[in-house]
């Protein structure tokens, strides 16, 4: 379901011959009204490629009709040429739609520095337009996928309204394994305001949370469109709520299809002096390769926890921490505490909490562990 | 010769029984003067082991007549009675010399949070003070190795005297593979002041350039000795210079020995518009585990670097930025520049140049790439 959850959206997924491997690559979603309101984030990298260079432009007046990604090529550093195929793919979209290409958004991903075969993506528009359903948003999904191994959909709602959206890569919005491209479309009533007020909320709490490796990709984007078709304009803060389960739970899918990874790891910082700190630590832990190598060894190494703790800004105490590994508190005010043999980390899902005894505020960072895997998809070909 | 290149040091490296292994654990140099001016630098971890929270207090008074230093365990996170143990080892030292315990500086490496077997390190002392010899620098180097795979050690002097040193692990002073212990000795007739200001000026430049995996350990040390036995007195520039020359030396037998790497890279970015804007670029870059997982792949994945680049503050602009490999210009203009078939990544030694075209300024970052070795051998065992 996904994108075509929501009433008022049309999507296909086709191939255009962009992929080596022969596999769908050009994704089209189309609002078909009555509203056009939408709202966007984008990678925070400086580094941008030429579809965000544009996209960020053309939704500053907080409208979209339609948007196109593209598997098999990132079109990023590649000159005047890459913003130019940017830019004509949107027109191409425009013009089968009869709308103008400013309402058009653009998204694309694969090897950054080499040239789109821009015949292919503007045939391949032609082929999504003609396949564009009701029903499309599975084929949406699946276009959309480079590394991932299954594509990935959620959905939520409320009375008389829906939210669908669905997602491609793994990583943090800005930090990515691969590029993440996500599309949320709502049939909800909301102005282009309200919903950029809702679409940065969520992701702060769930897309912002995820870090997979650390690396910030050129391309991210997420893009929430409404179609107002419901005709139900919903309270606020039930829609942000709703909104942020979506994220949520794509942000997980993305992180369980993490390229590599043997075990998905939830870090929660509690009792913090602010949200800040908690996230800070949290980090600082989801970047450090010995930590993320030890859990893949099955190893419930606090020493490389309290270690990575201890670069950060954040209040504590260094000699008063507390160190959780799926609940067993084998850190105890910086020193030995519950045996390390009591910690089962077998299963993929793994907590770990860390009490630095400052104050009231807590967030949770997700991350994957480092493994020979990783190392292996990410040195044997280009991304 | 290391530590024993210069006059007025004896040194001695014994096995006490700490390692598994049965190799030698523990290190001992003594400065029998007539000088005892002293500086040390410490990891910049706020989760300190105990000798360093030791370490760092006693070299206060810019005075120290031994150091003694122990493999086969940090003391990290072990208690009042961790410290107790580093404070009591310093004691034994003191005790067969006839000086202060607070002129013995202690240093640990090994597991976090386990305790040091107090009677094995007592009893390793006595051995070492037994065995102090005018040429034991080597067995002093040996000593204090854990994954090291060789000893490292260099010299340096000028008109009538000596600088020498010895070092283990891996990493920057703070990030480290496995922690950083470096000690050097001097027969120059120095102050402390002076020696202070040379050791802060050629660590910055060396150890503080250097950065494995990014992660920061909490027992790194560099000490620095002076004999004043030369009962020469050189040129400060001079003498940091050497000082700087030996730093450099270690840091690169440093990296040259990281755990599973199979390059070493030297990042460098010119036409900064200031030398933090470089180092900040180099370090991003140096910390992006797709950059280092392709050049494990001997993939010259210059989009990877951009994209590090795009994460900093440093001054440029996005769209206009080269990059060479191996001084192969892969990037030009921030778009395809000669072709990446013409760089060679099969030797060990990589370079990297970054031409921010935004001033005047340069510096070398130097780090590893990322192998499934590193990952083995940091998640089959504990550190």
């Amino acid at each position: 379901m996904s994108v075509t959850a929501a009433q008022g959206f049309r999507a296909a997924g086709v191939t255009a011959g962009l992929k080596d491997s022969g596999k769908p690559d050009i994704s089209l979603v189309v609002n078909e009204g009555p509203s056009s309101a939408a709202a966007a984030v984008f990678t925070s990298n400086r580094c941008k490629a030429h579809p965000v260079i544009w996209s960020e432009q053309a939704i500053k007046g907080g409208s979209a009709r339609a948007i196109v990604l593209n598997s098999g090529g990132a079109n990023c550093y590649t000159g005047p040429e890459g913003f130019a195929a940017t830019h004509r793919t949107a027109e191409r979209v425009a013009e089968h739609l009869g709308i103008g290409a400013i309402d058009v958004q653009v998204c694309s991903t694969g090897l950054i520095g080499r040239l789109l075969d821009e015949p292919k993506v503007l045939a391949g528009v032609d082929s999504a337009v003609a396949a564009l359903s009701p029903e499309g948003g599975l084929d949406a999904a699946t276009a959309i996928m480079t590394t991932d191994t299954v594509s990935k959909q959620a959905t939520a709602g409320g009375d008389g309204w829906m939210i669908g959206g669905m997602a491609k890569g793994a990583g943090m919005l800005a930090p990515a394994l691969a590029t993440m491209l996500v599309v949320i479309t709502t049939d909800a009533d909301l102005n282009s305001a309200t919903l950029d007020t809702a679409l940065r909320s969520a992701t702060a709490l769930t897309f912002d949370r995820l870090d997979s490796d650390g690396c910030q990709s050129t391309n991210d984007t997420v893009l929430l469109m409404s179609s107002g078709a419901s005709g139900v304009a919903p309270d606020v803060a039930e829609f942000t709520e709703a909104l942020t389960m979506v994220c949520r739970d794509l942000a997980l899918q993305l992180l369980a299809d993490a390229e590599g990874a043997d075990h998905e790891i939830a870090i929660t910082t509690i009792n913090a002096a602010s949200e800040n700190d908690a996230l800070e630590v949290g980090r600082s832990v989801a970047r450090s390769n010995l930590f993320k190598c030890a859990i893949f060894g099955k190893d419930p190494n606090w020493g490389r926890i309290l270690a990575s703790a201890g670069t950060t800004t954040a209040v504590f105490d260094p000699l008063d921490l507390d160190v959780a590994v799926n609940d067993v508190w084998v850190c105890r005010n910086s020193g030995v505490g519950e045996s390390i043999d009591l910690v089962d980390l077998e299963p993929r899902s793994v907590t770990v909490t860390i009490d630095l005894k400052a104050g009231t505020h807590s967030a949770t960072i997700w991350t994957n562990d480092l493994t020979q895997a990783y190392v292996h998809e990410n040195s044997a070909y280009s991304t």
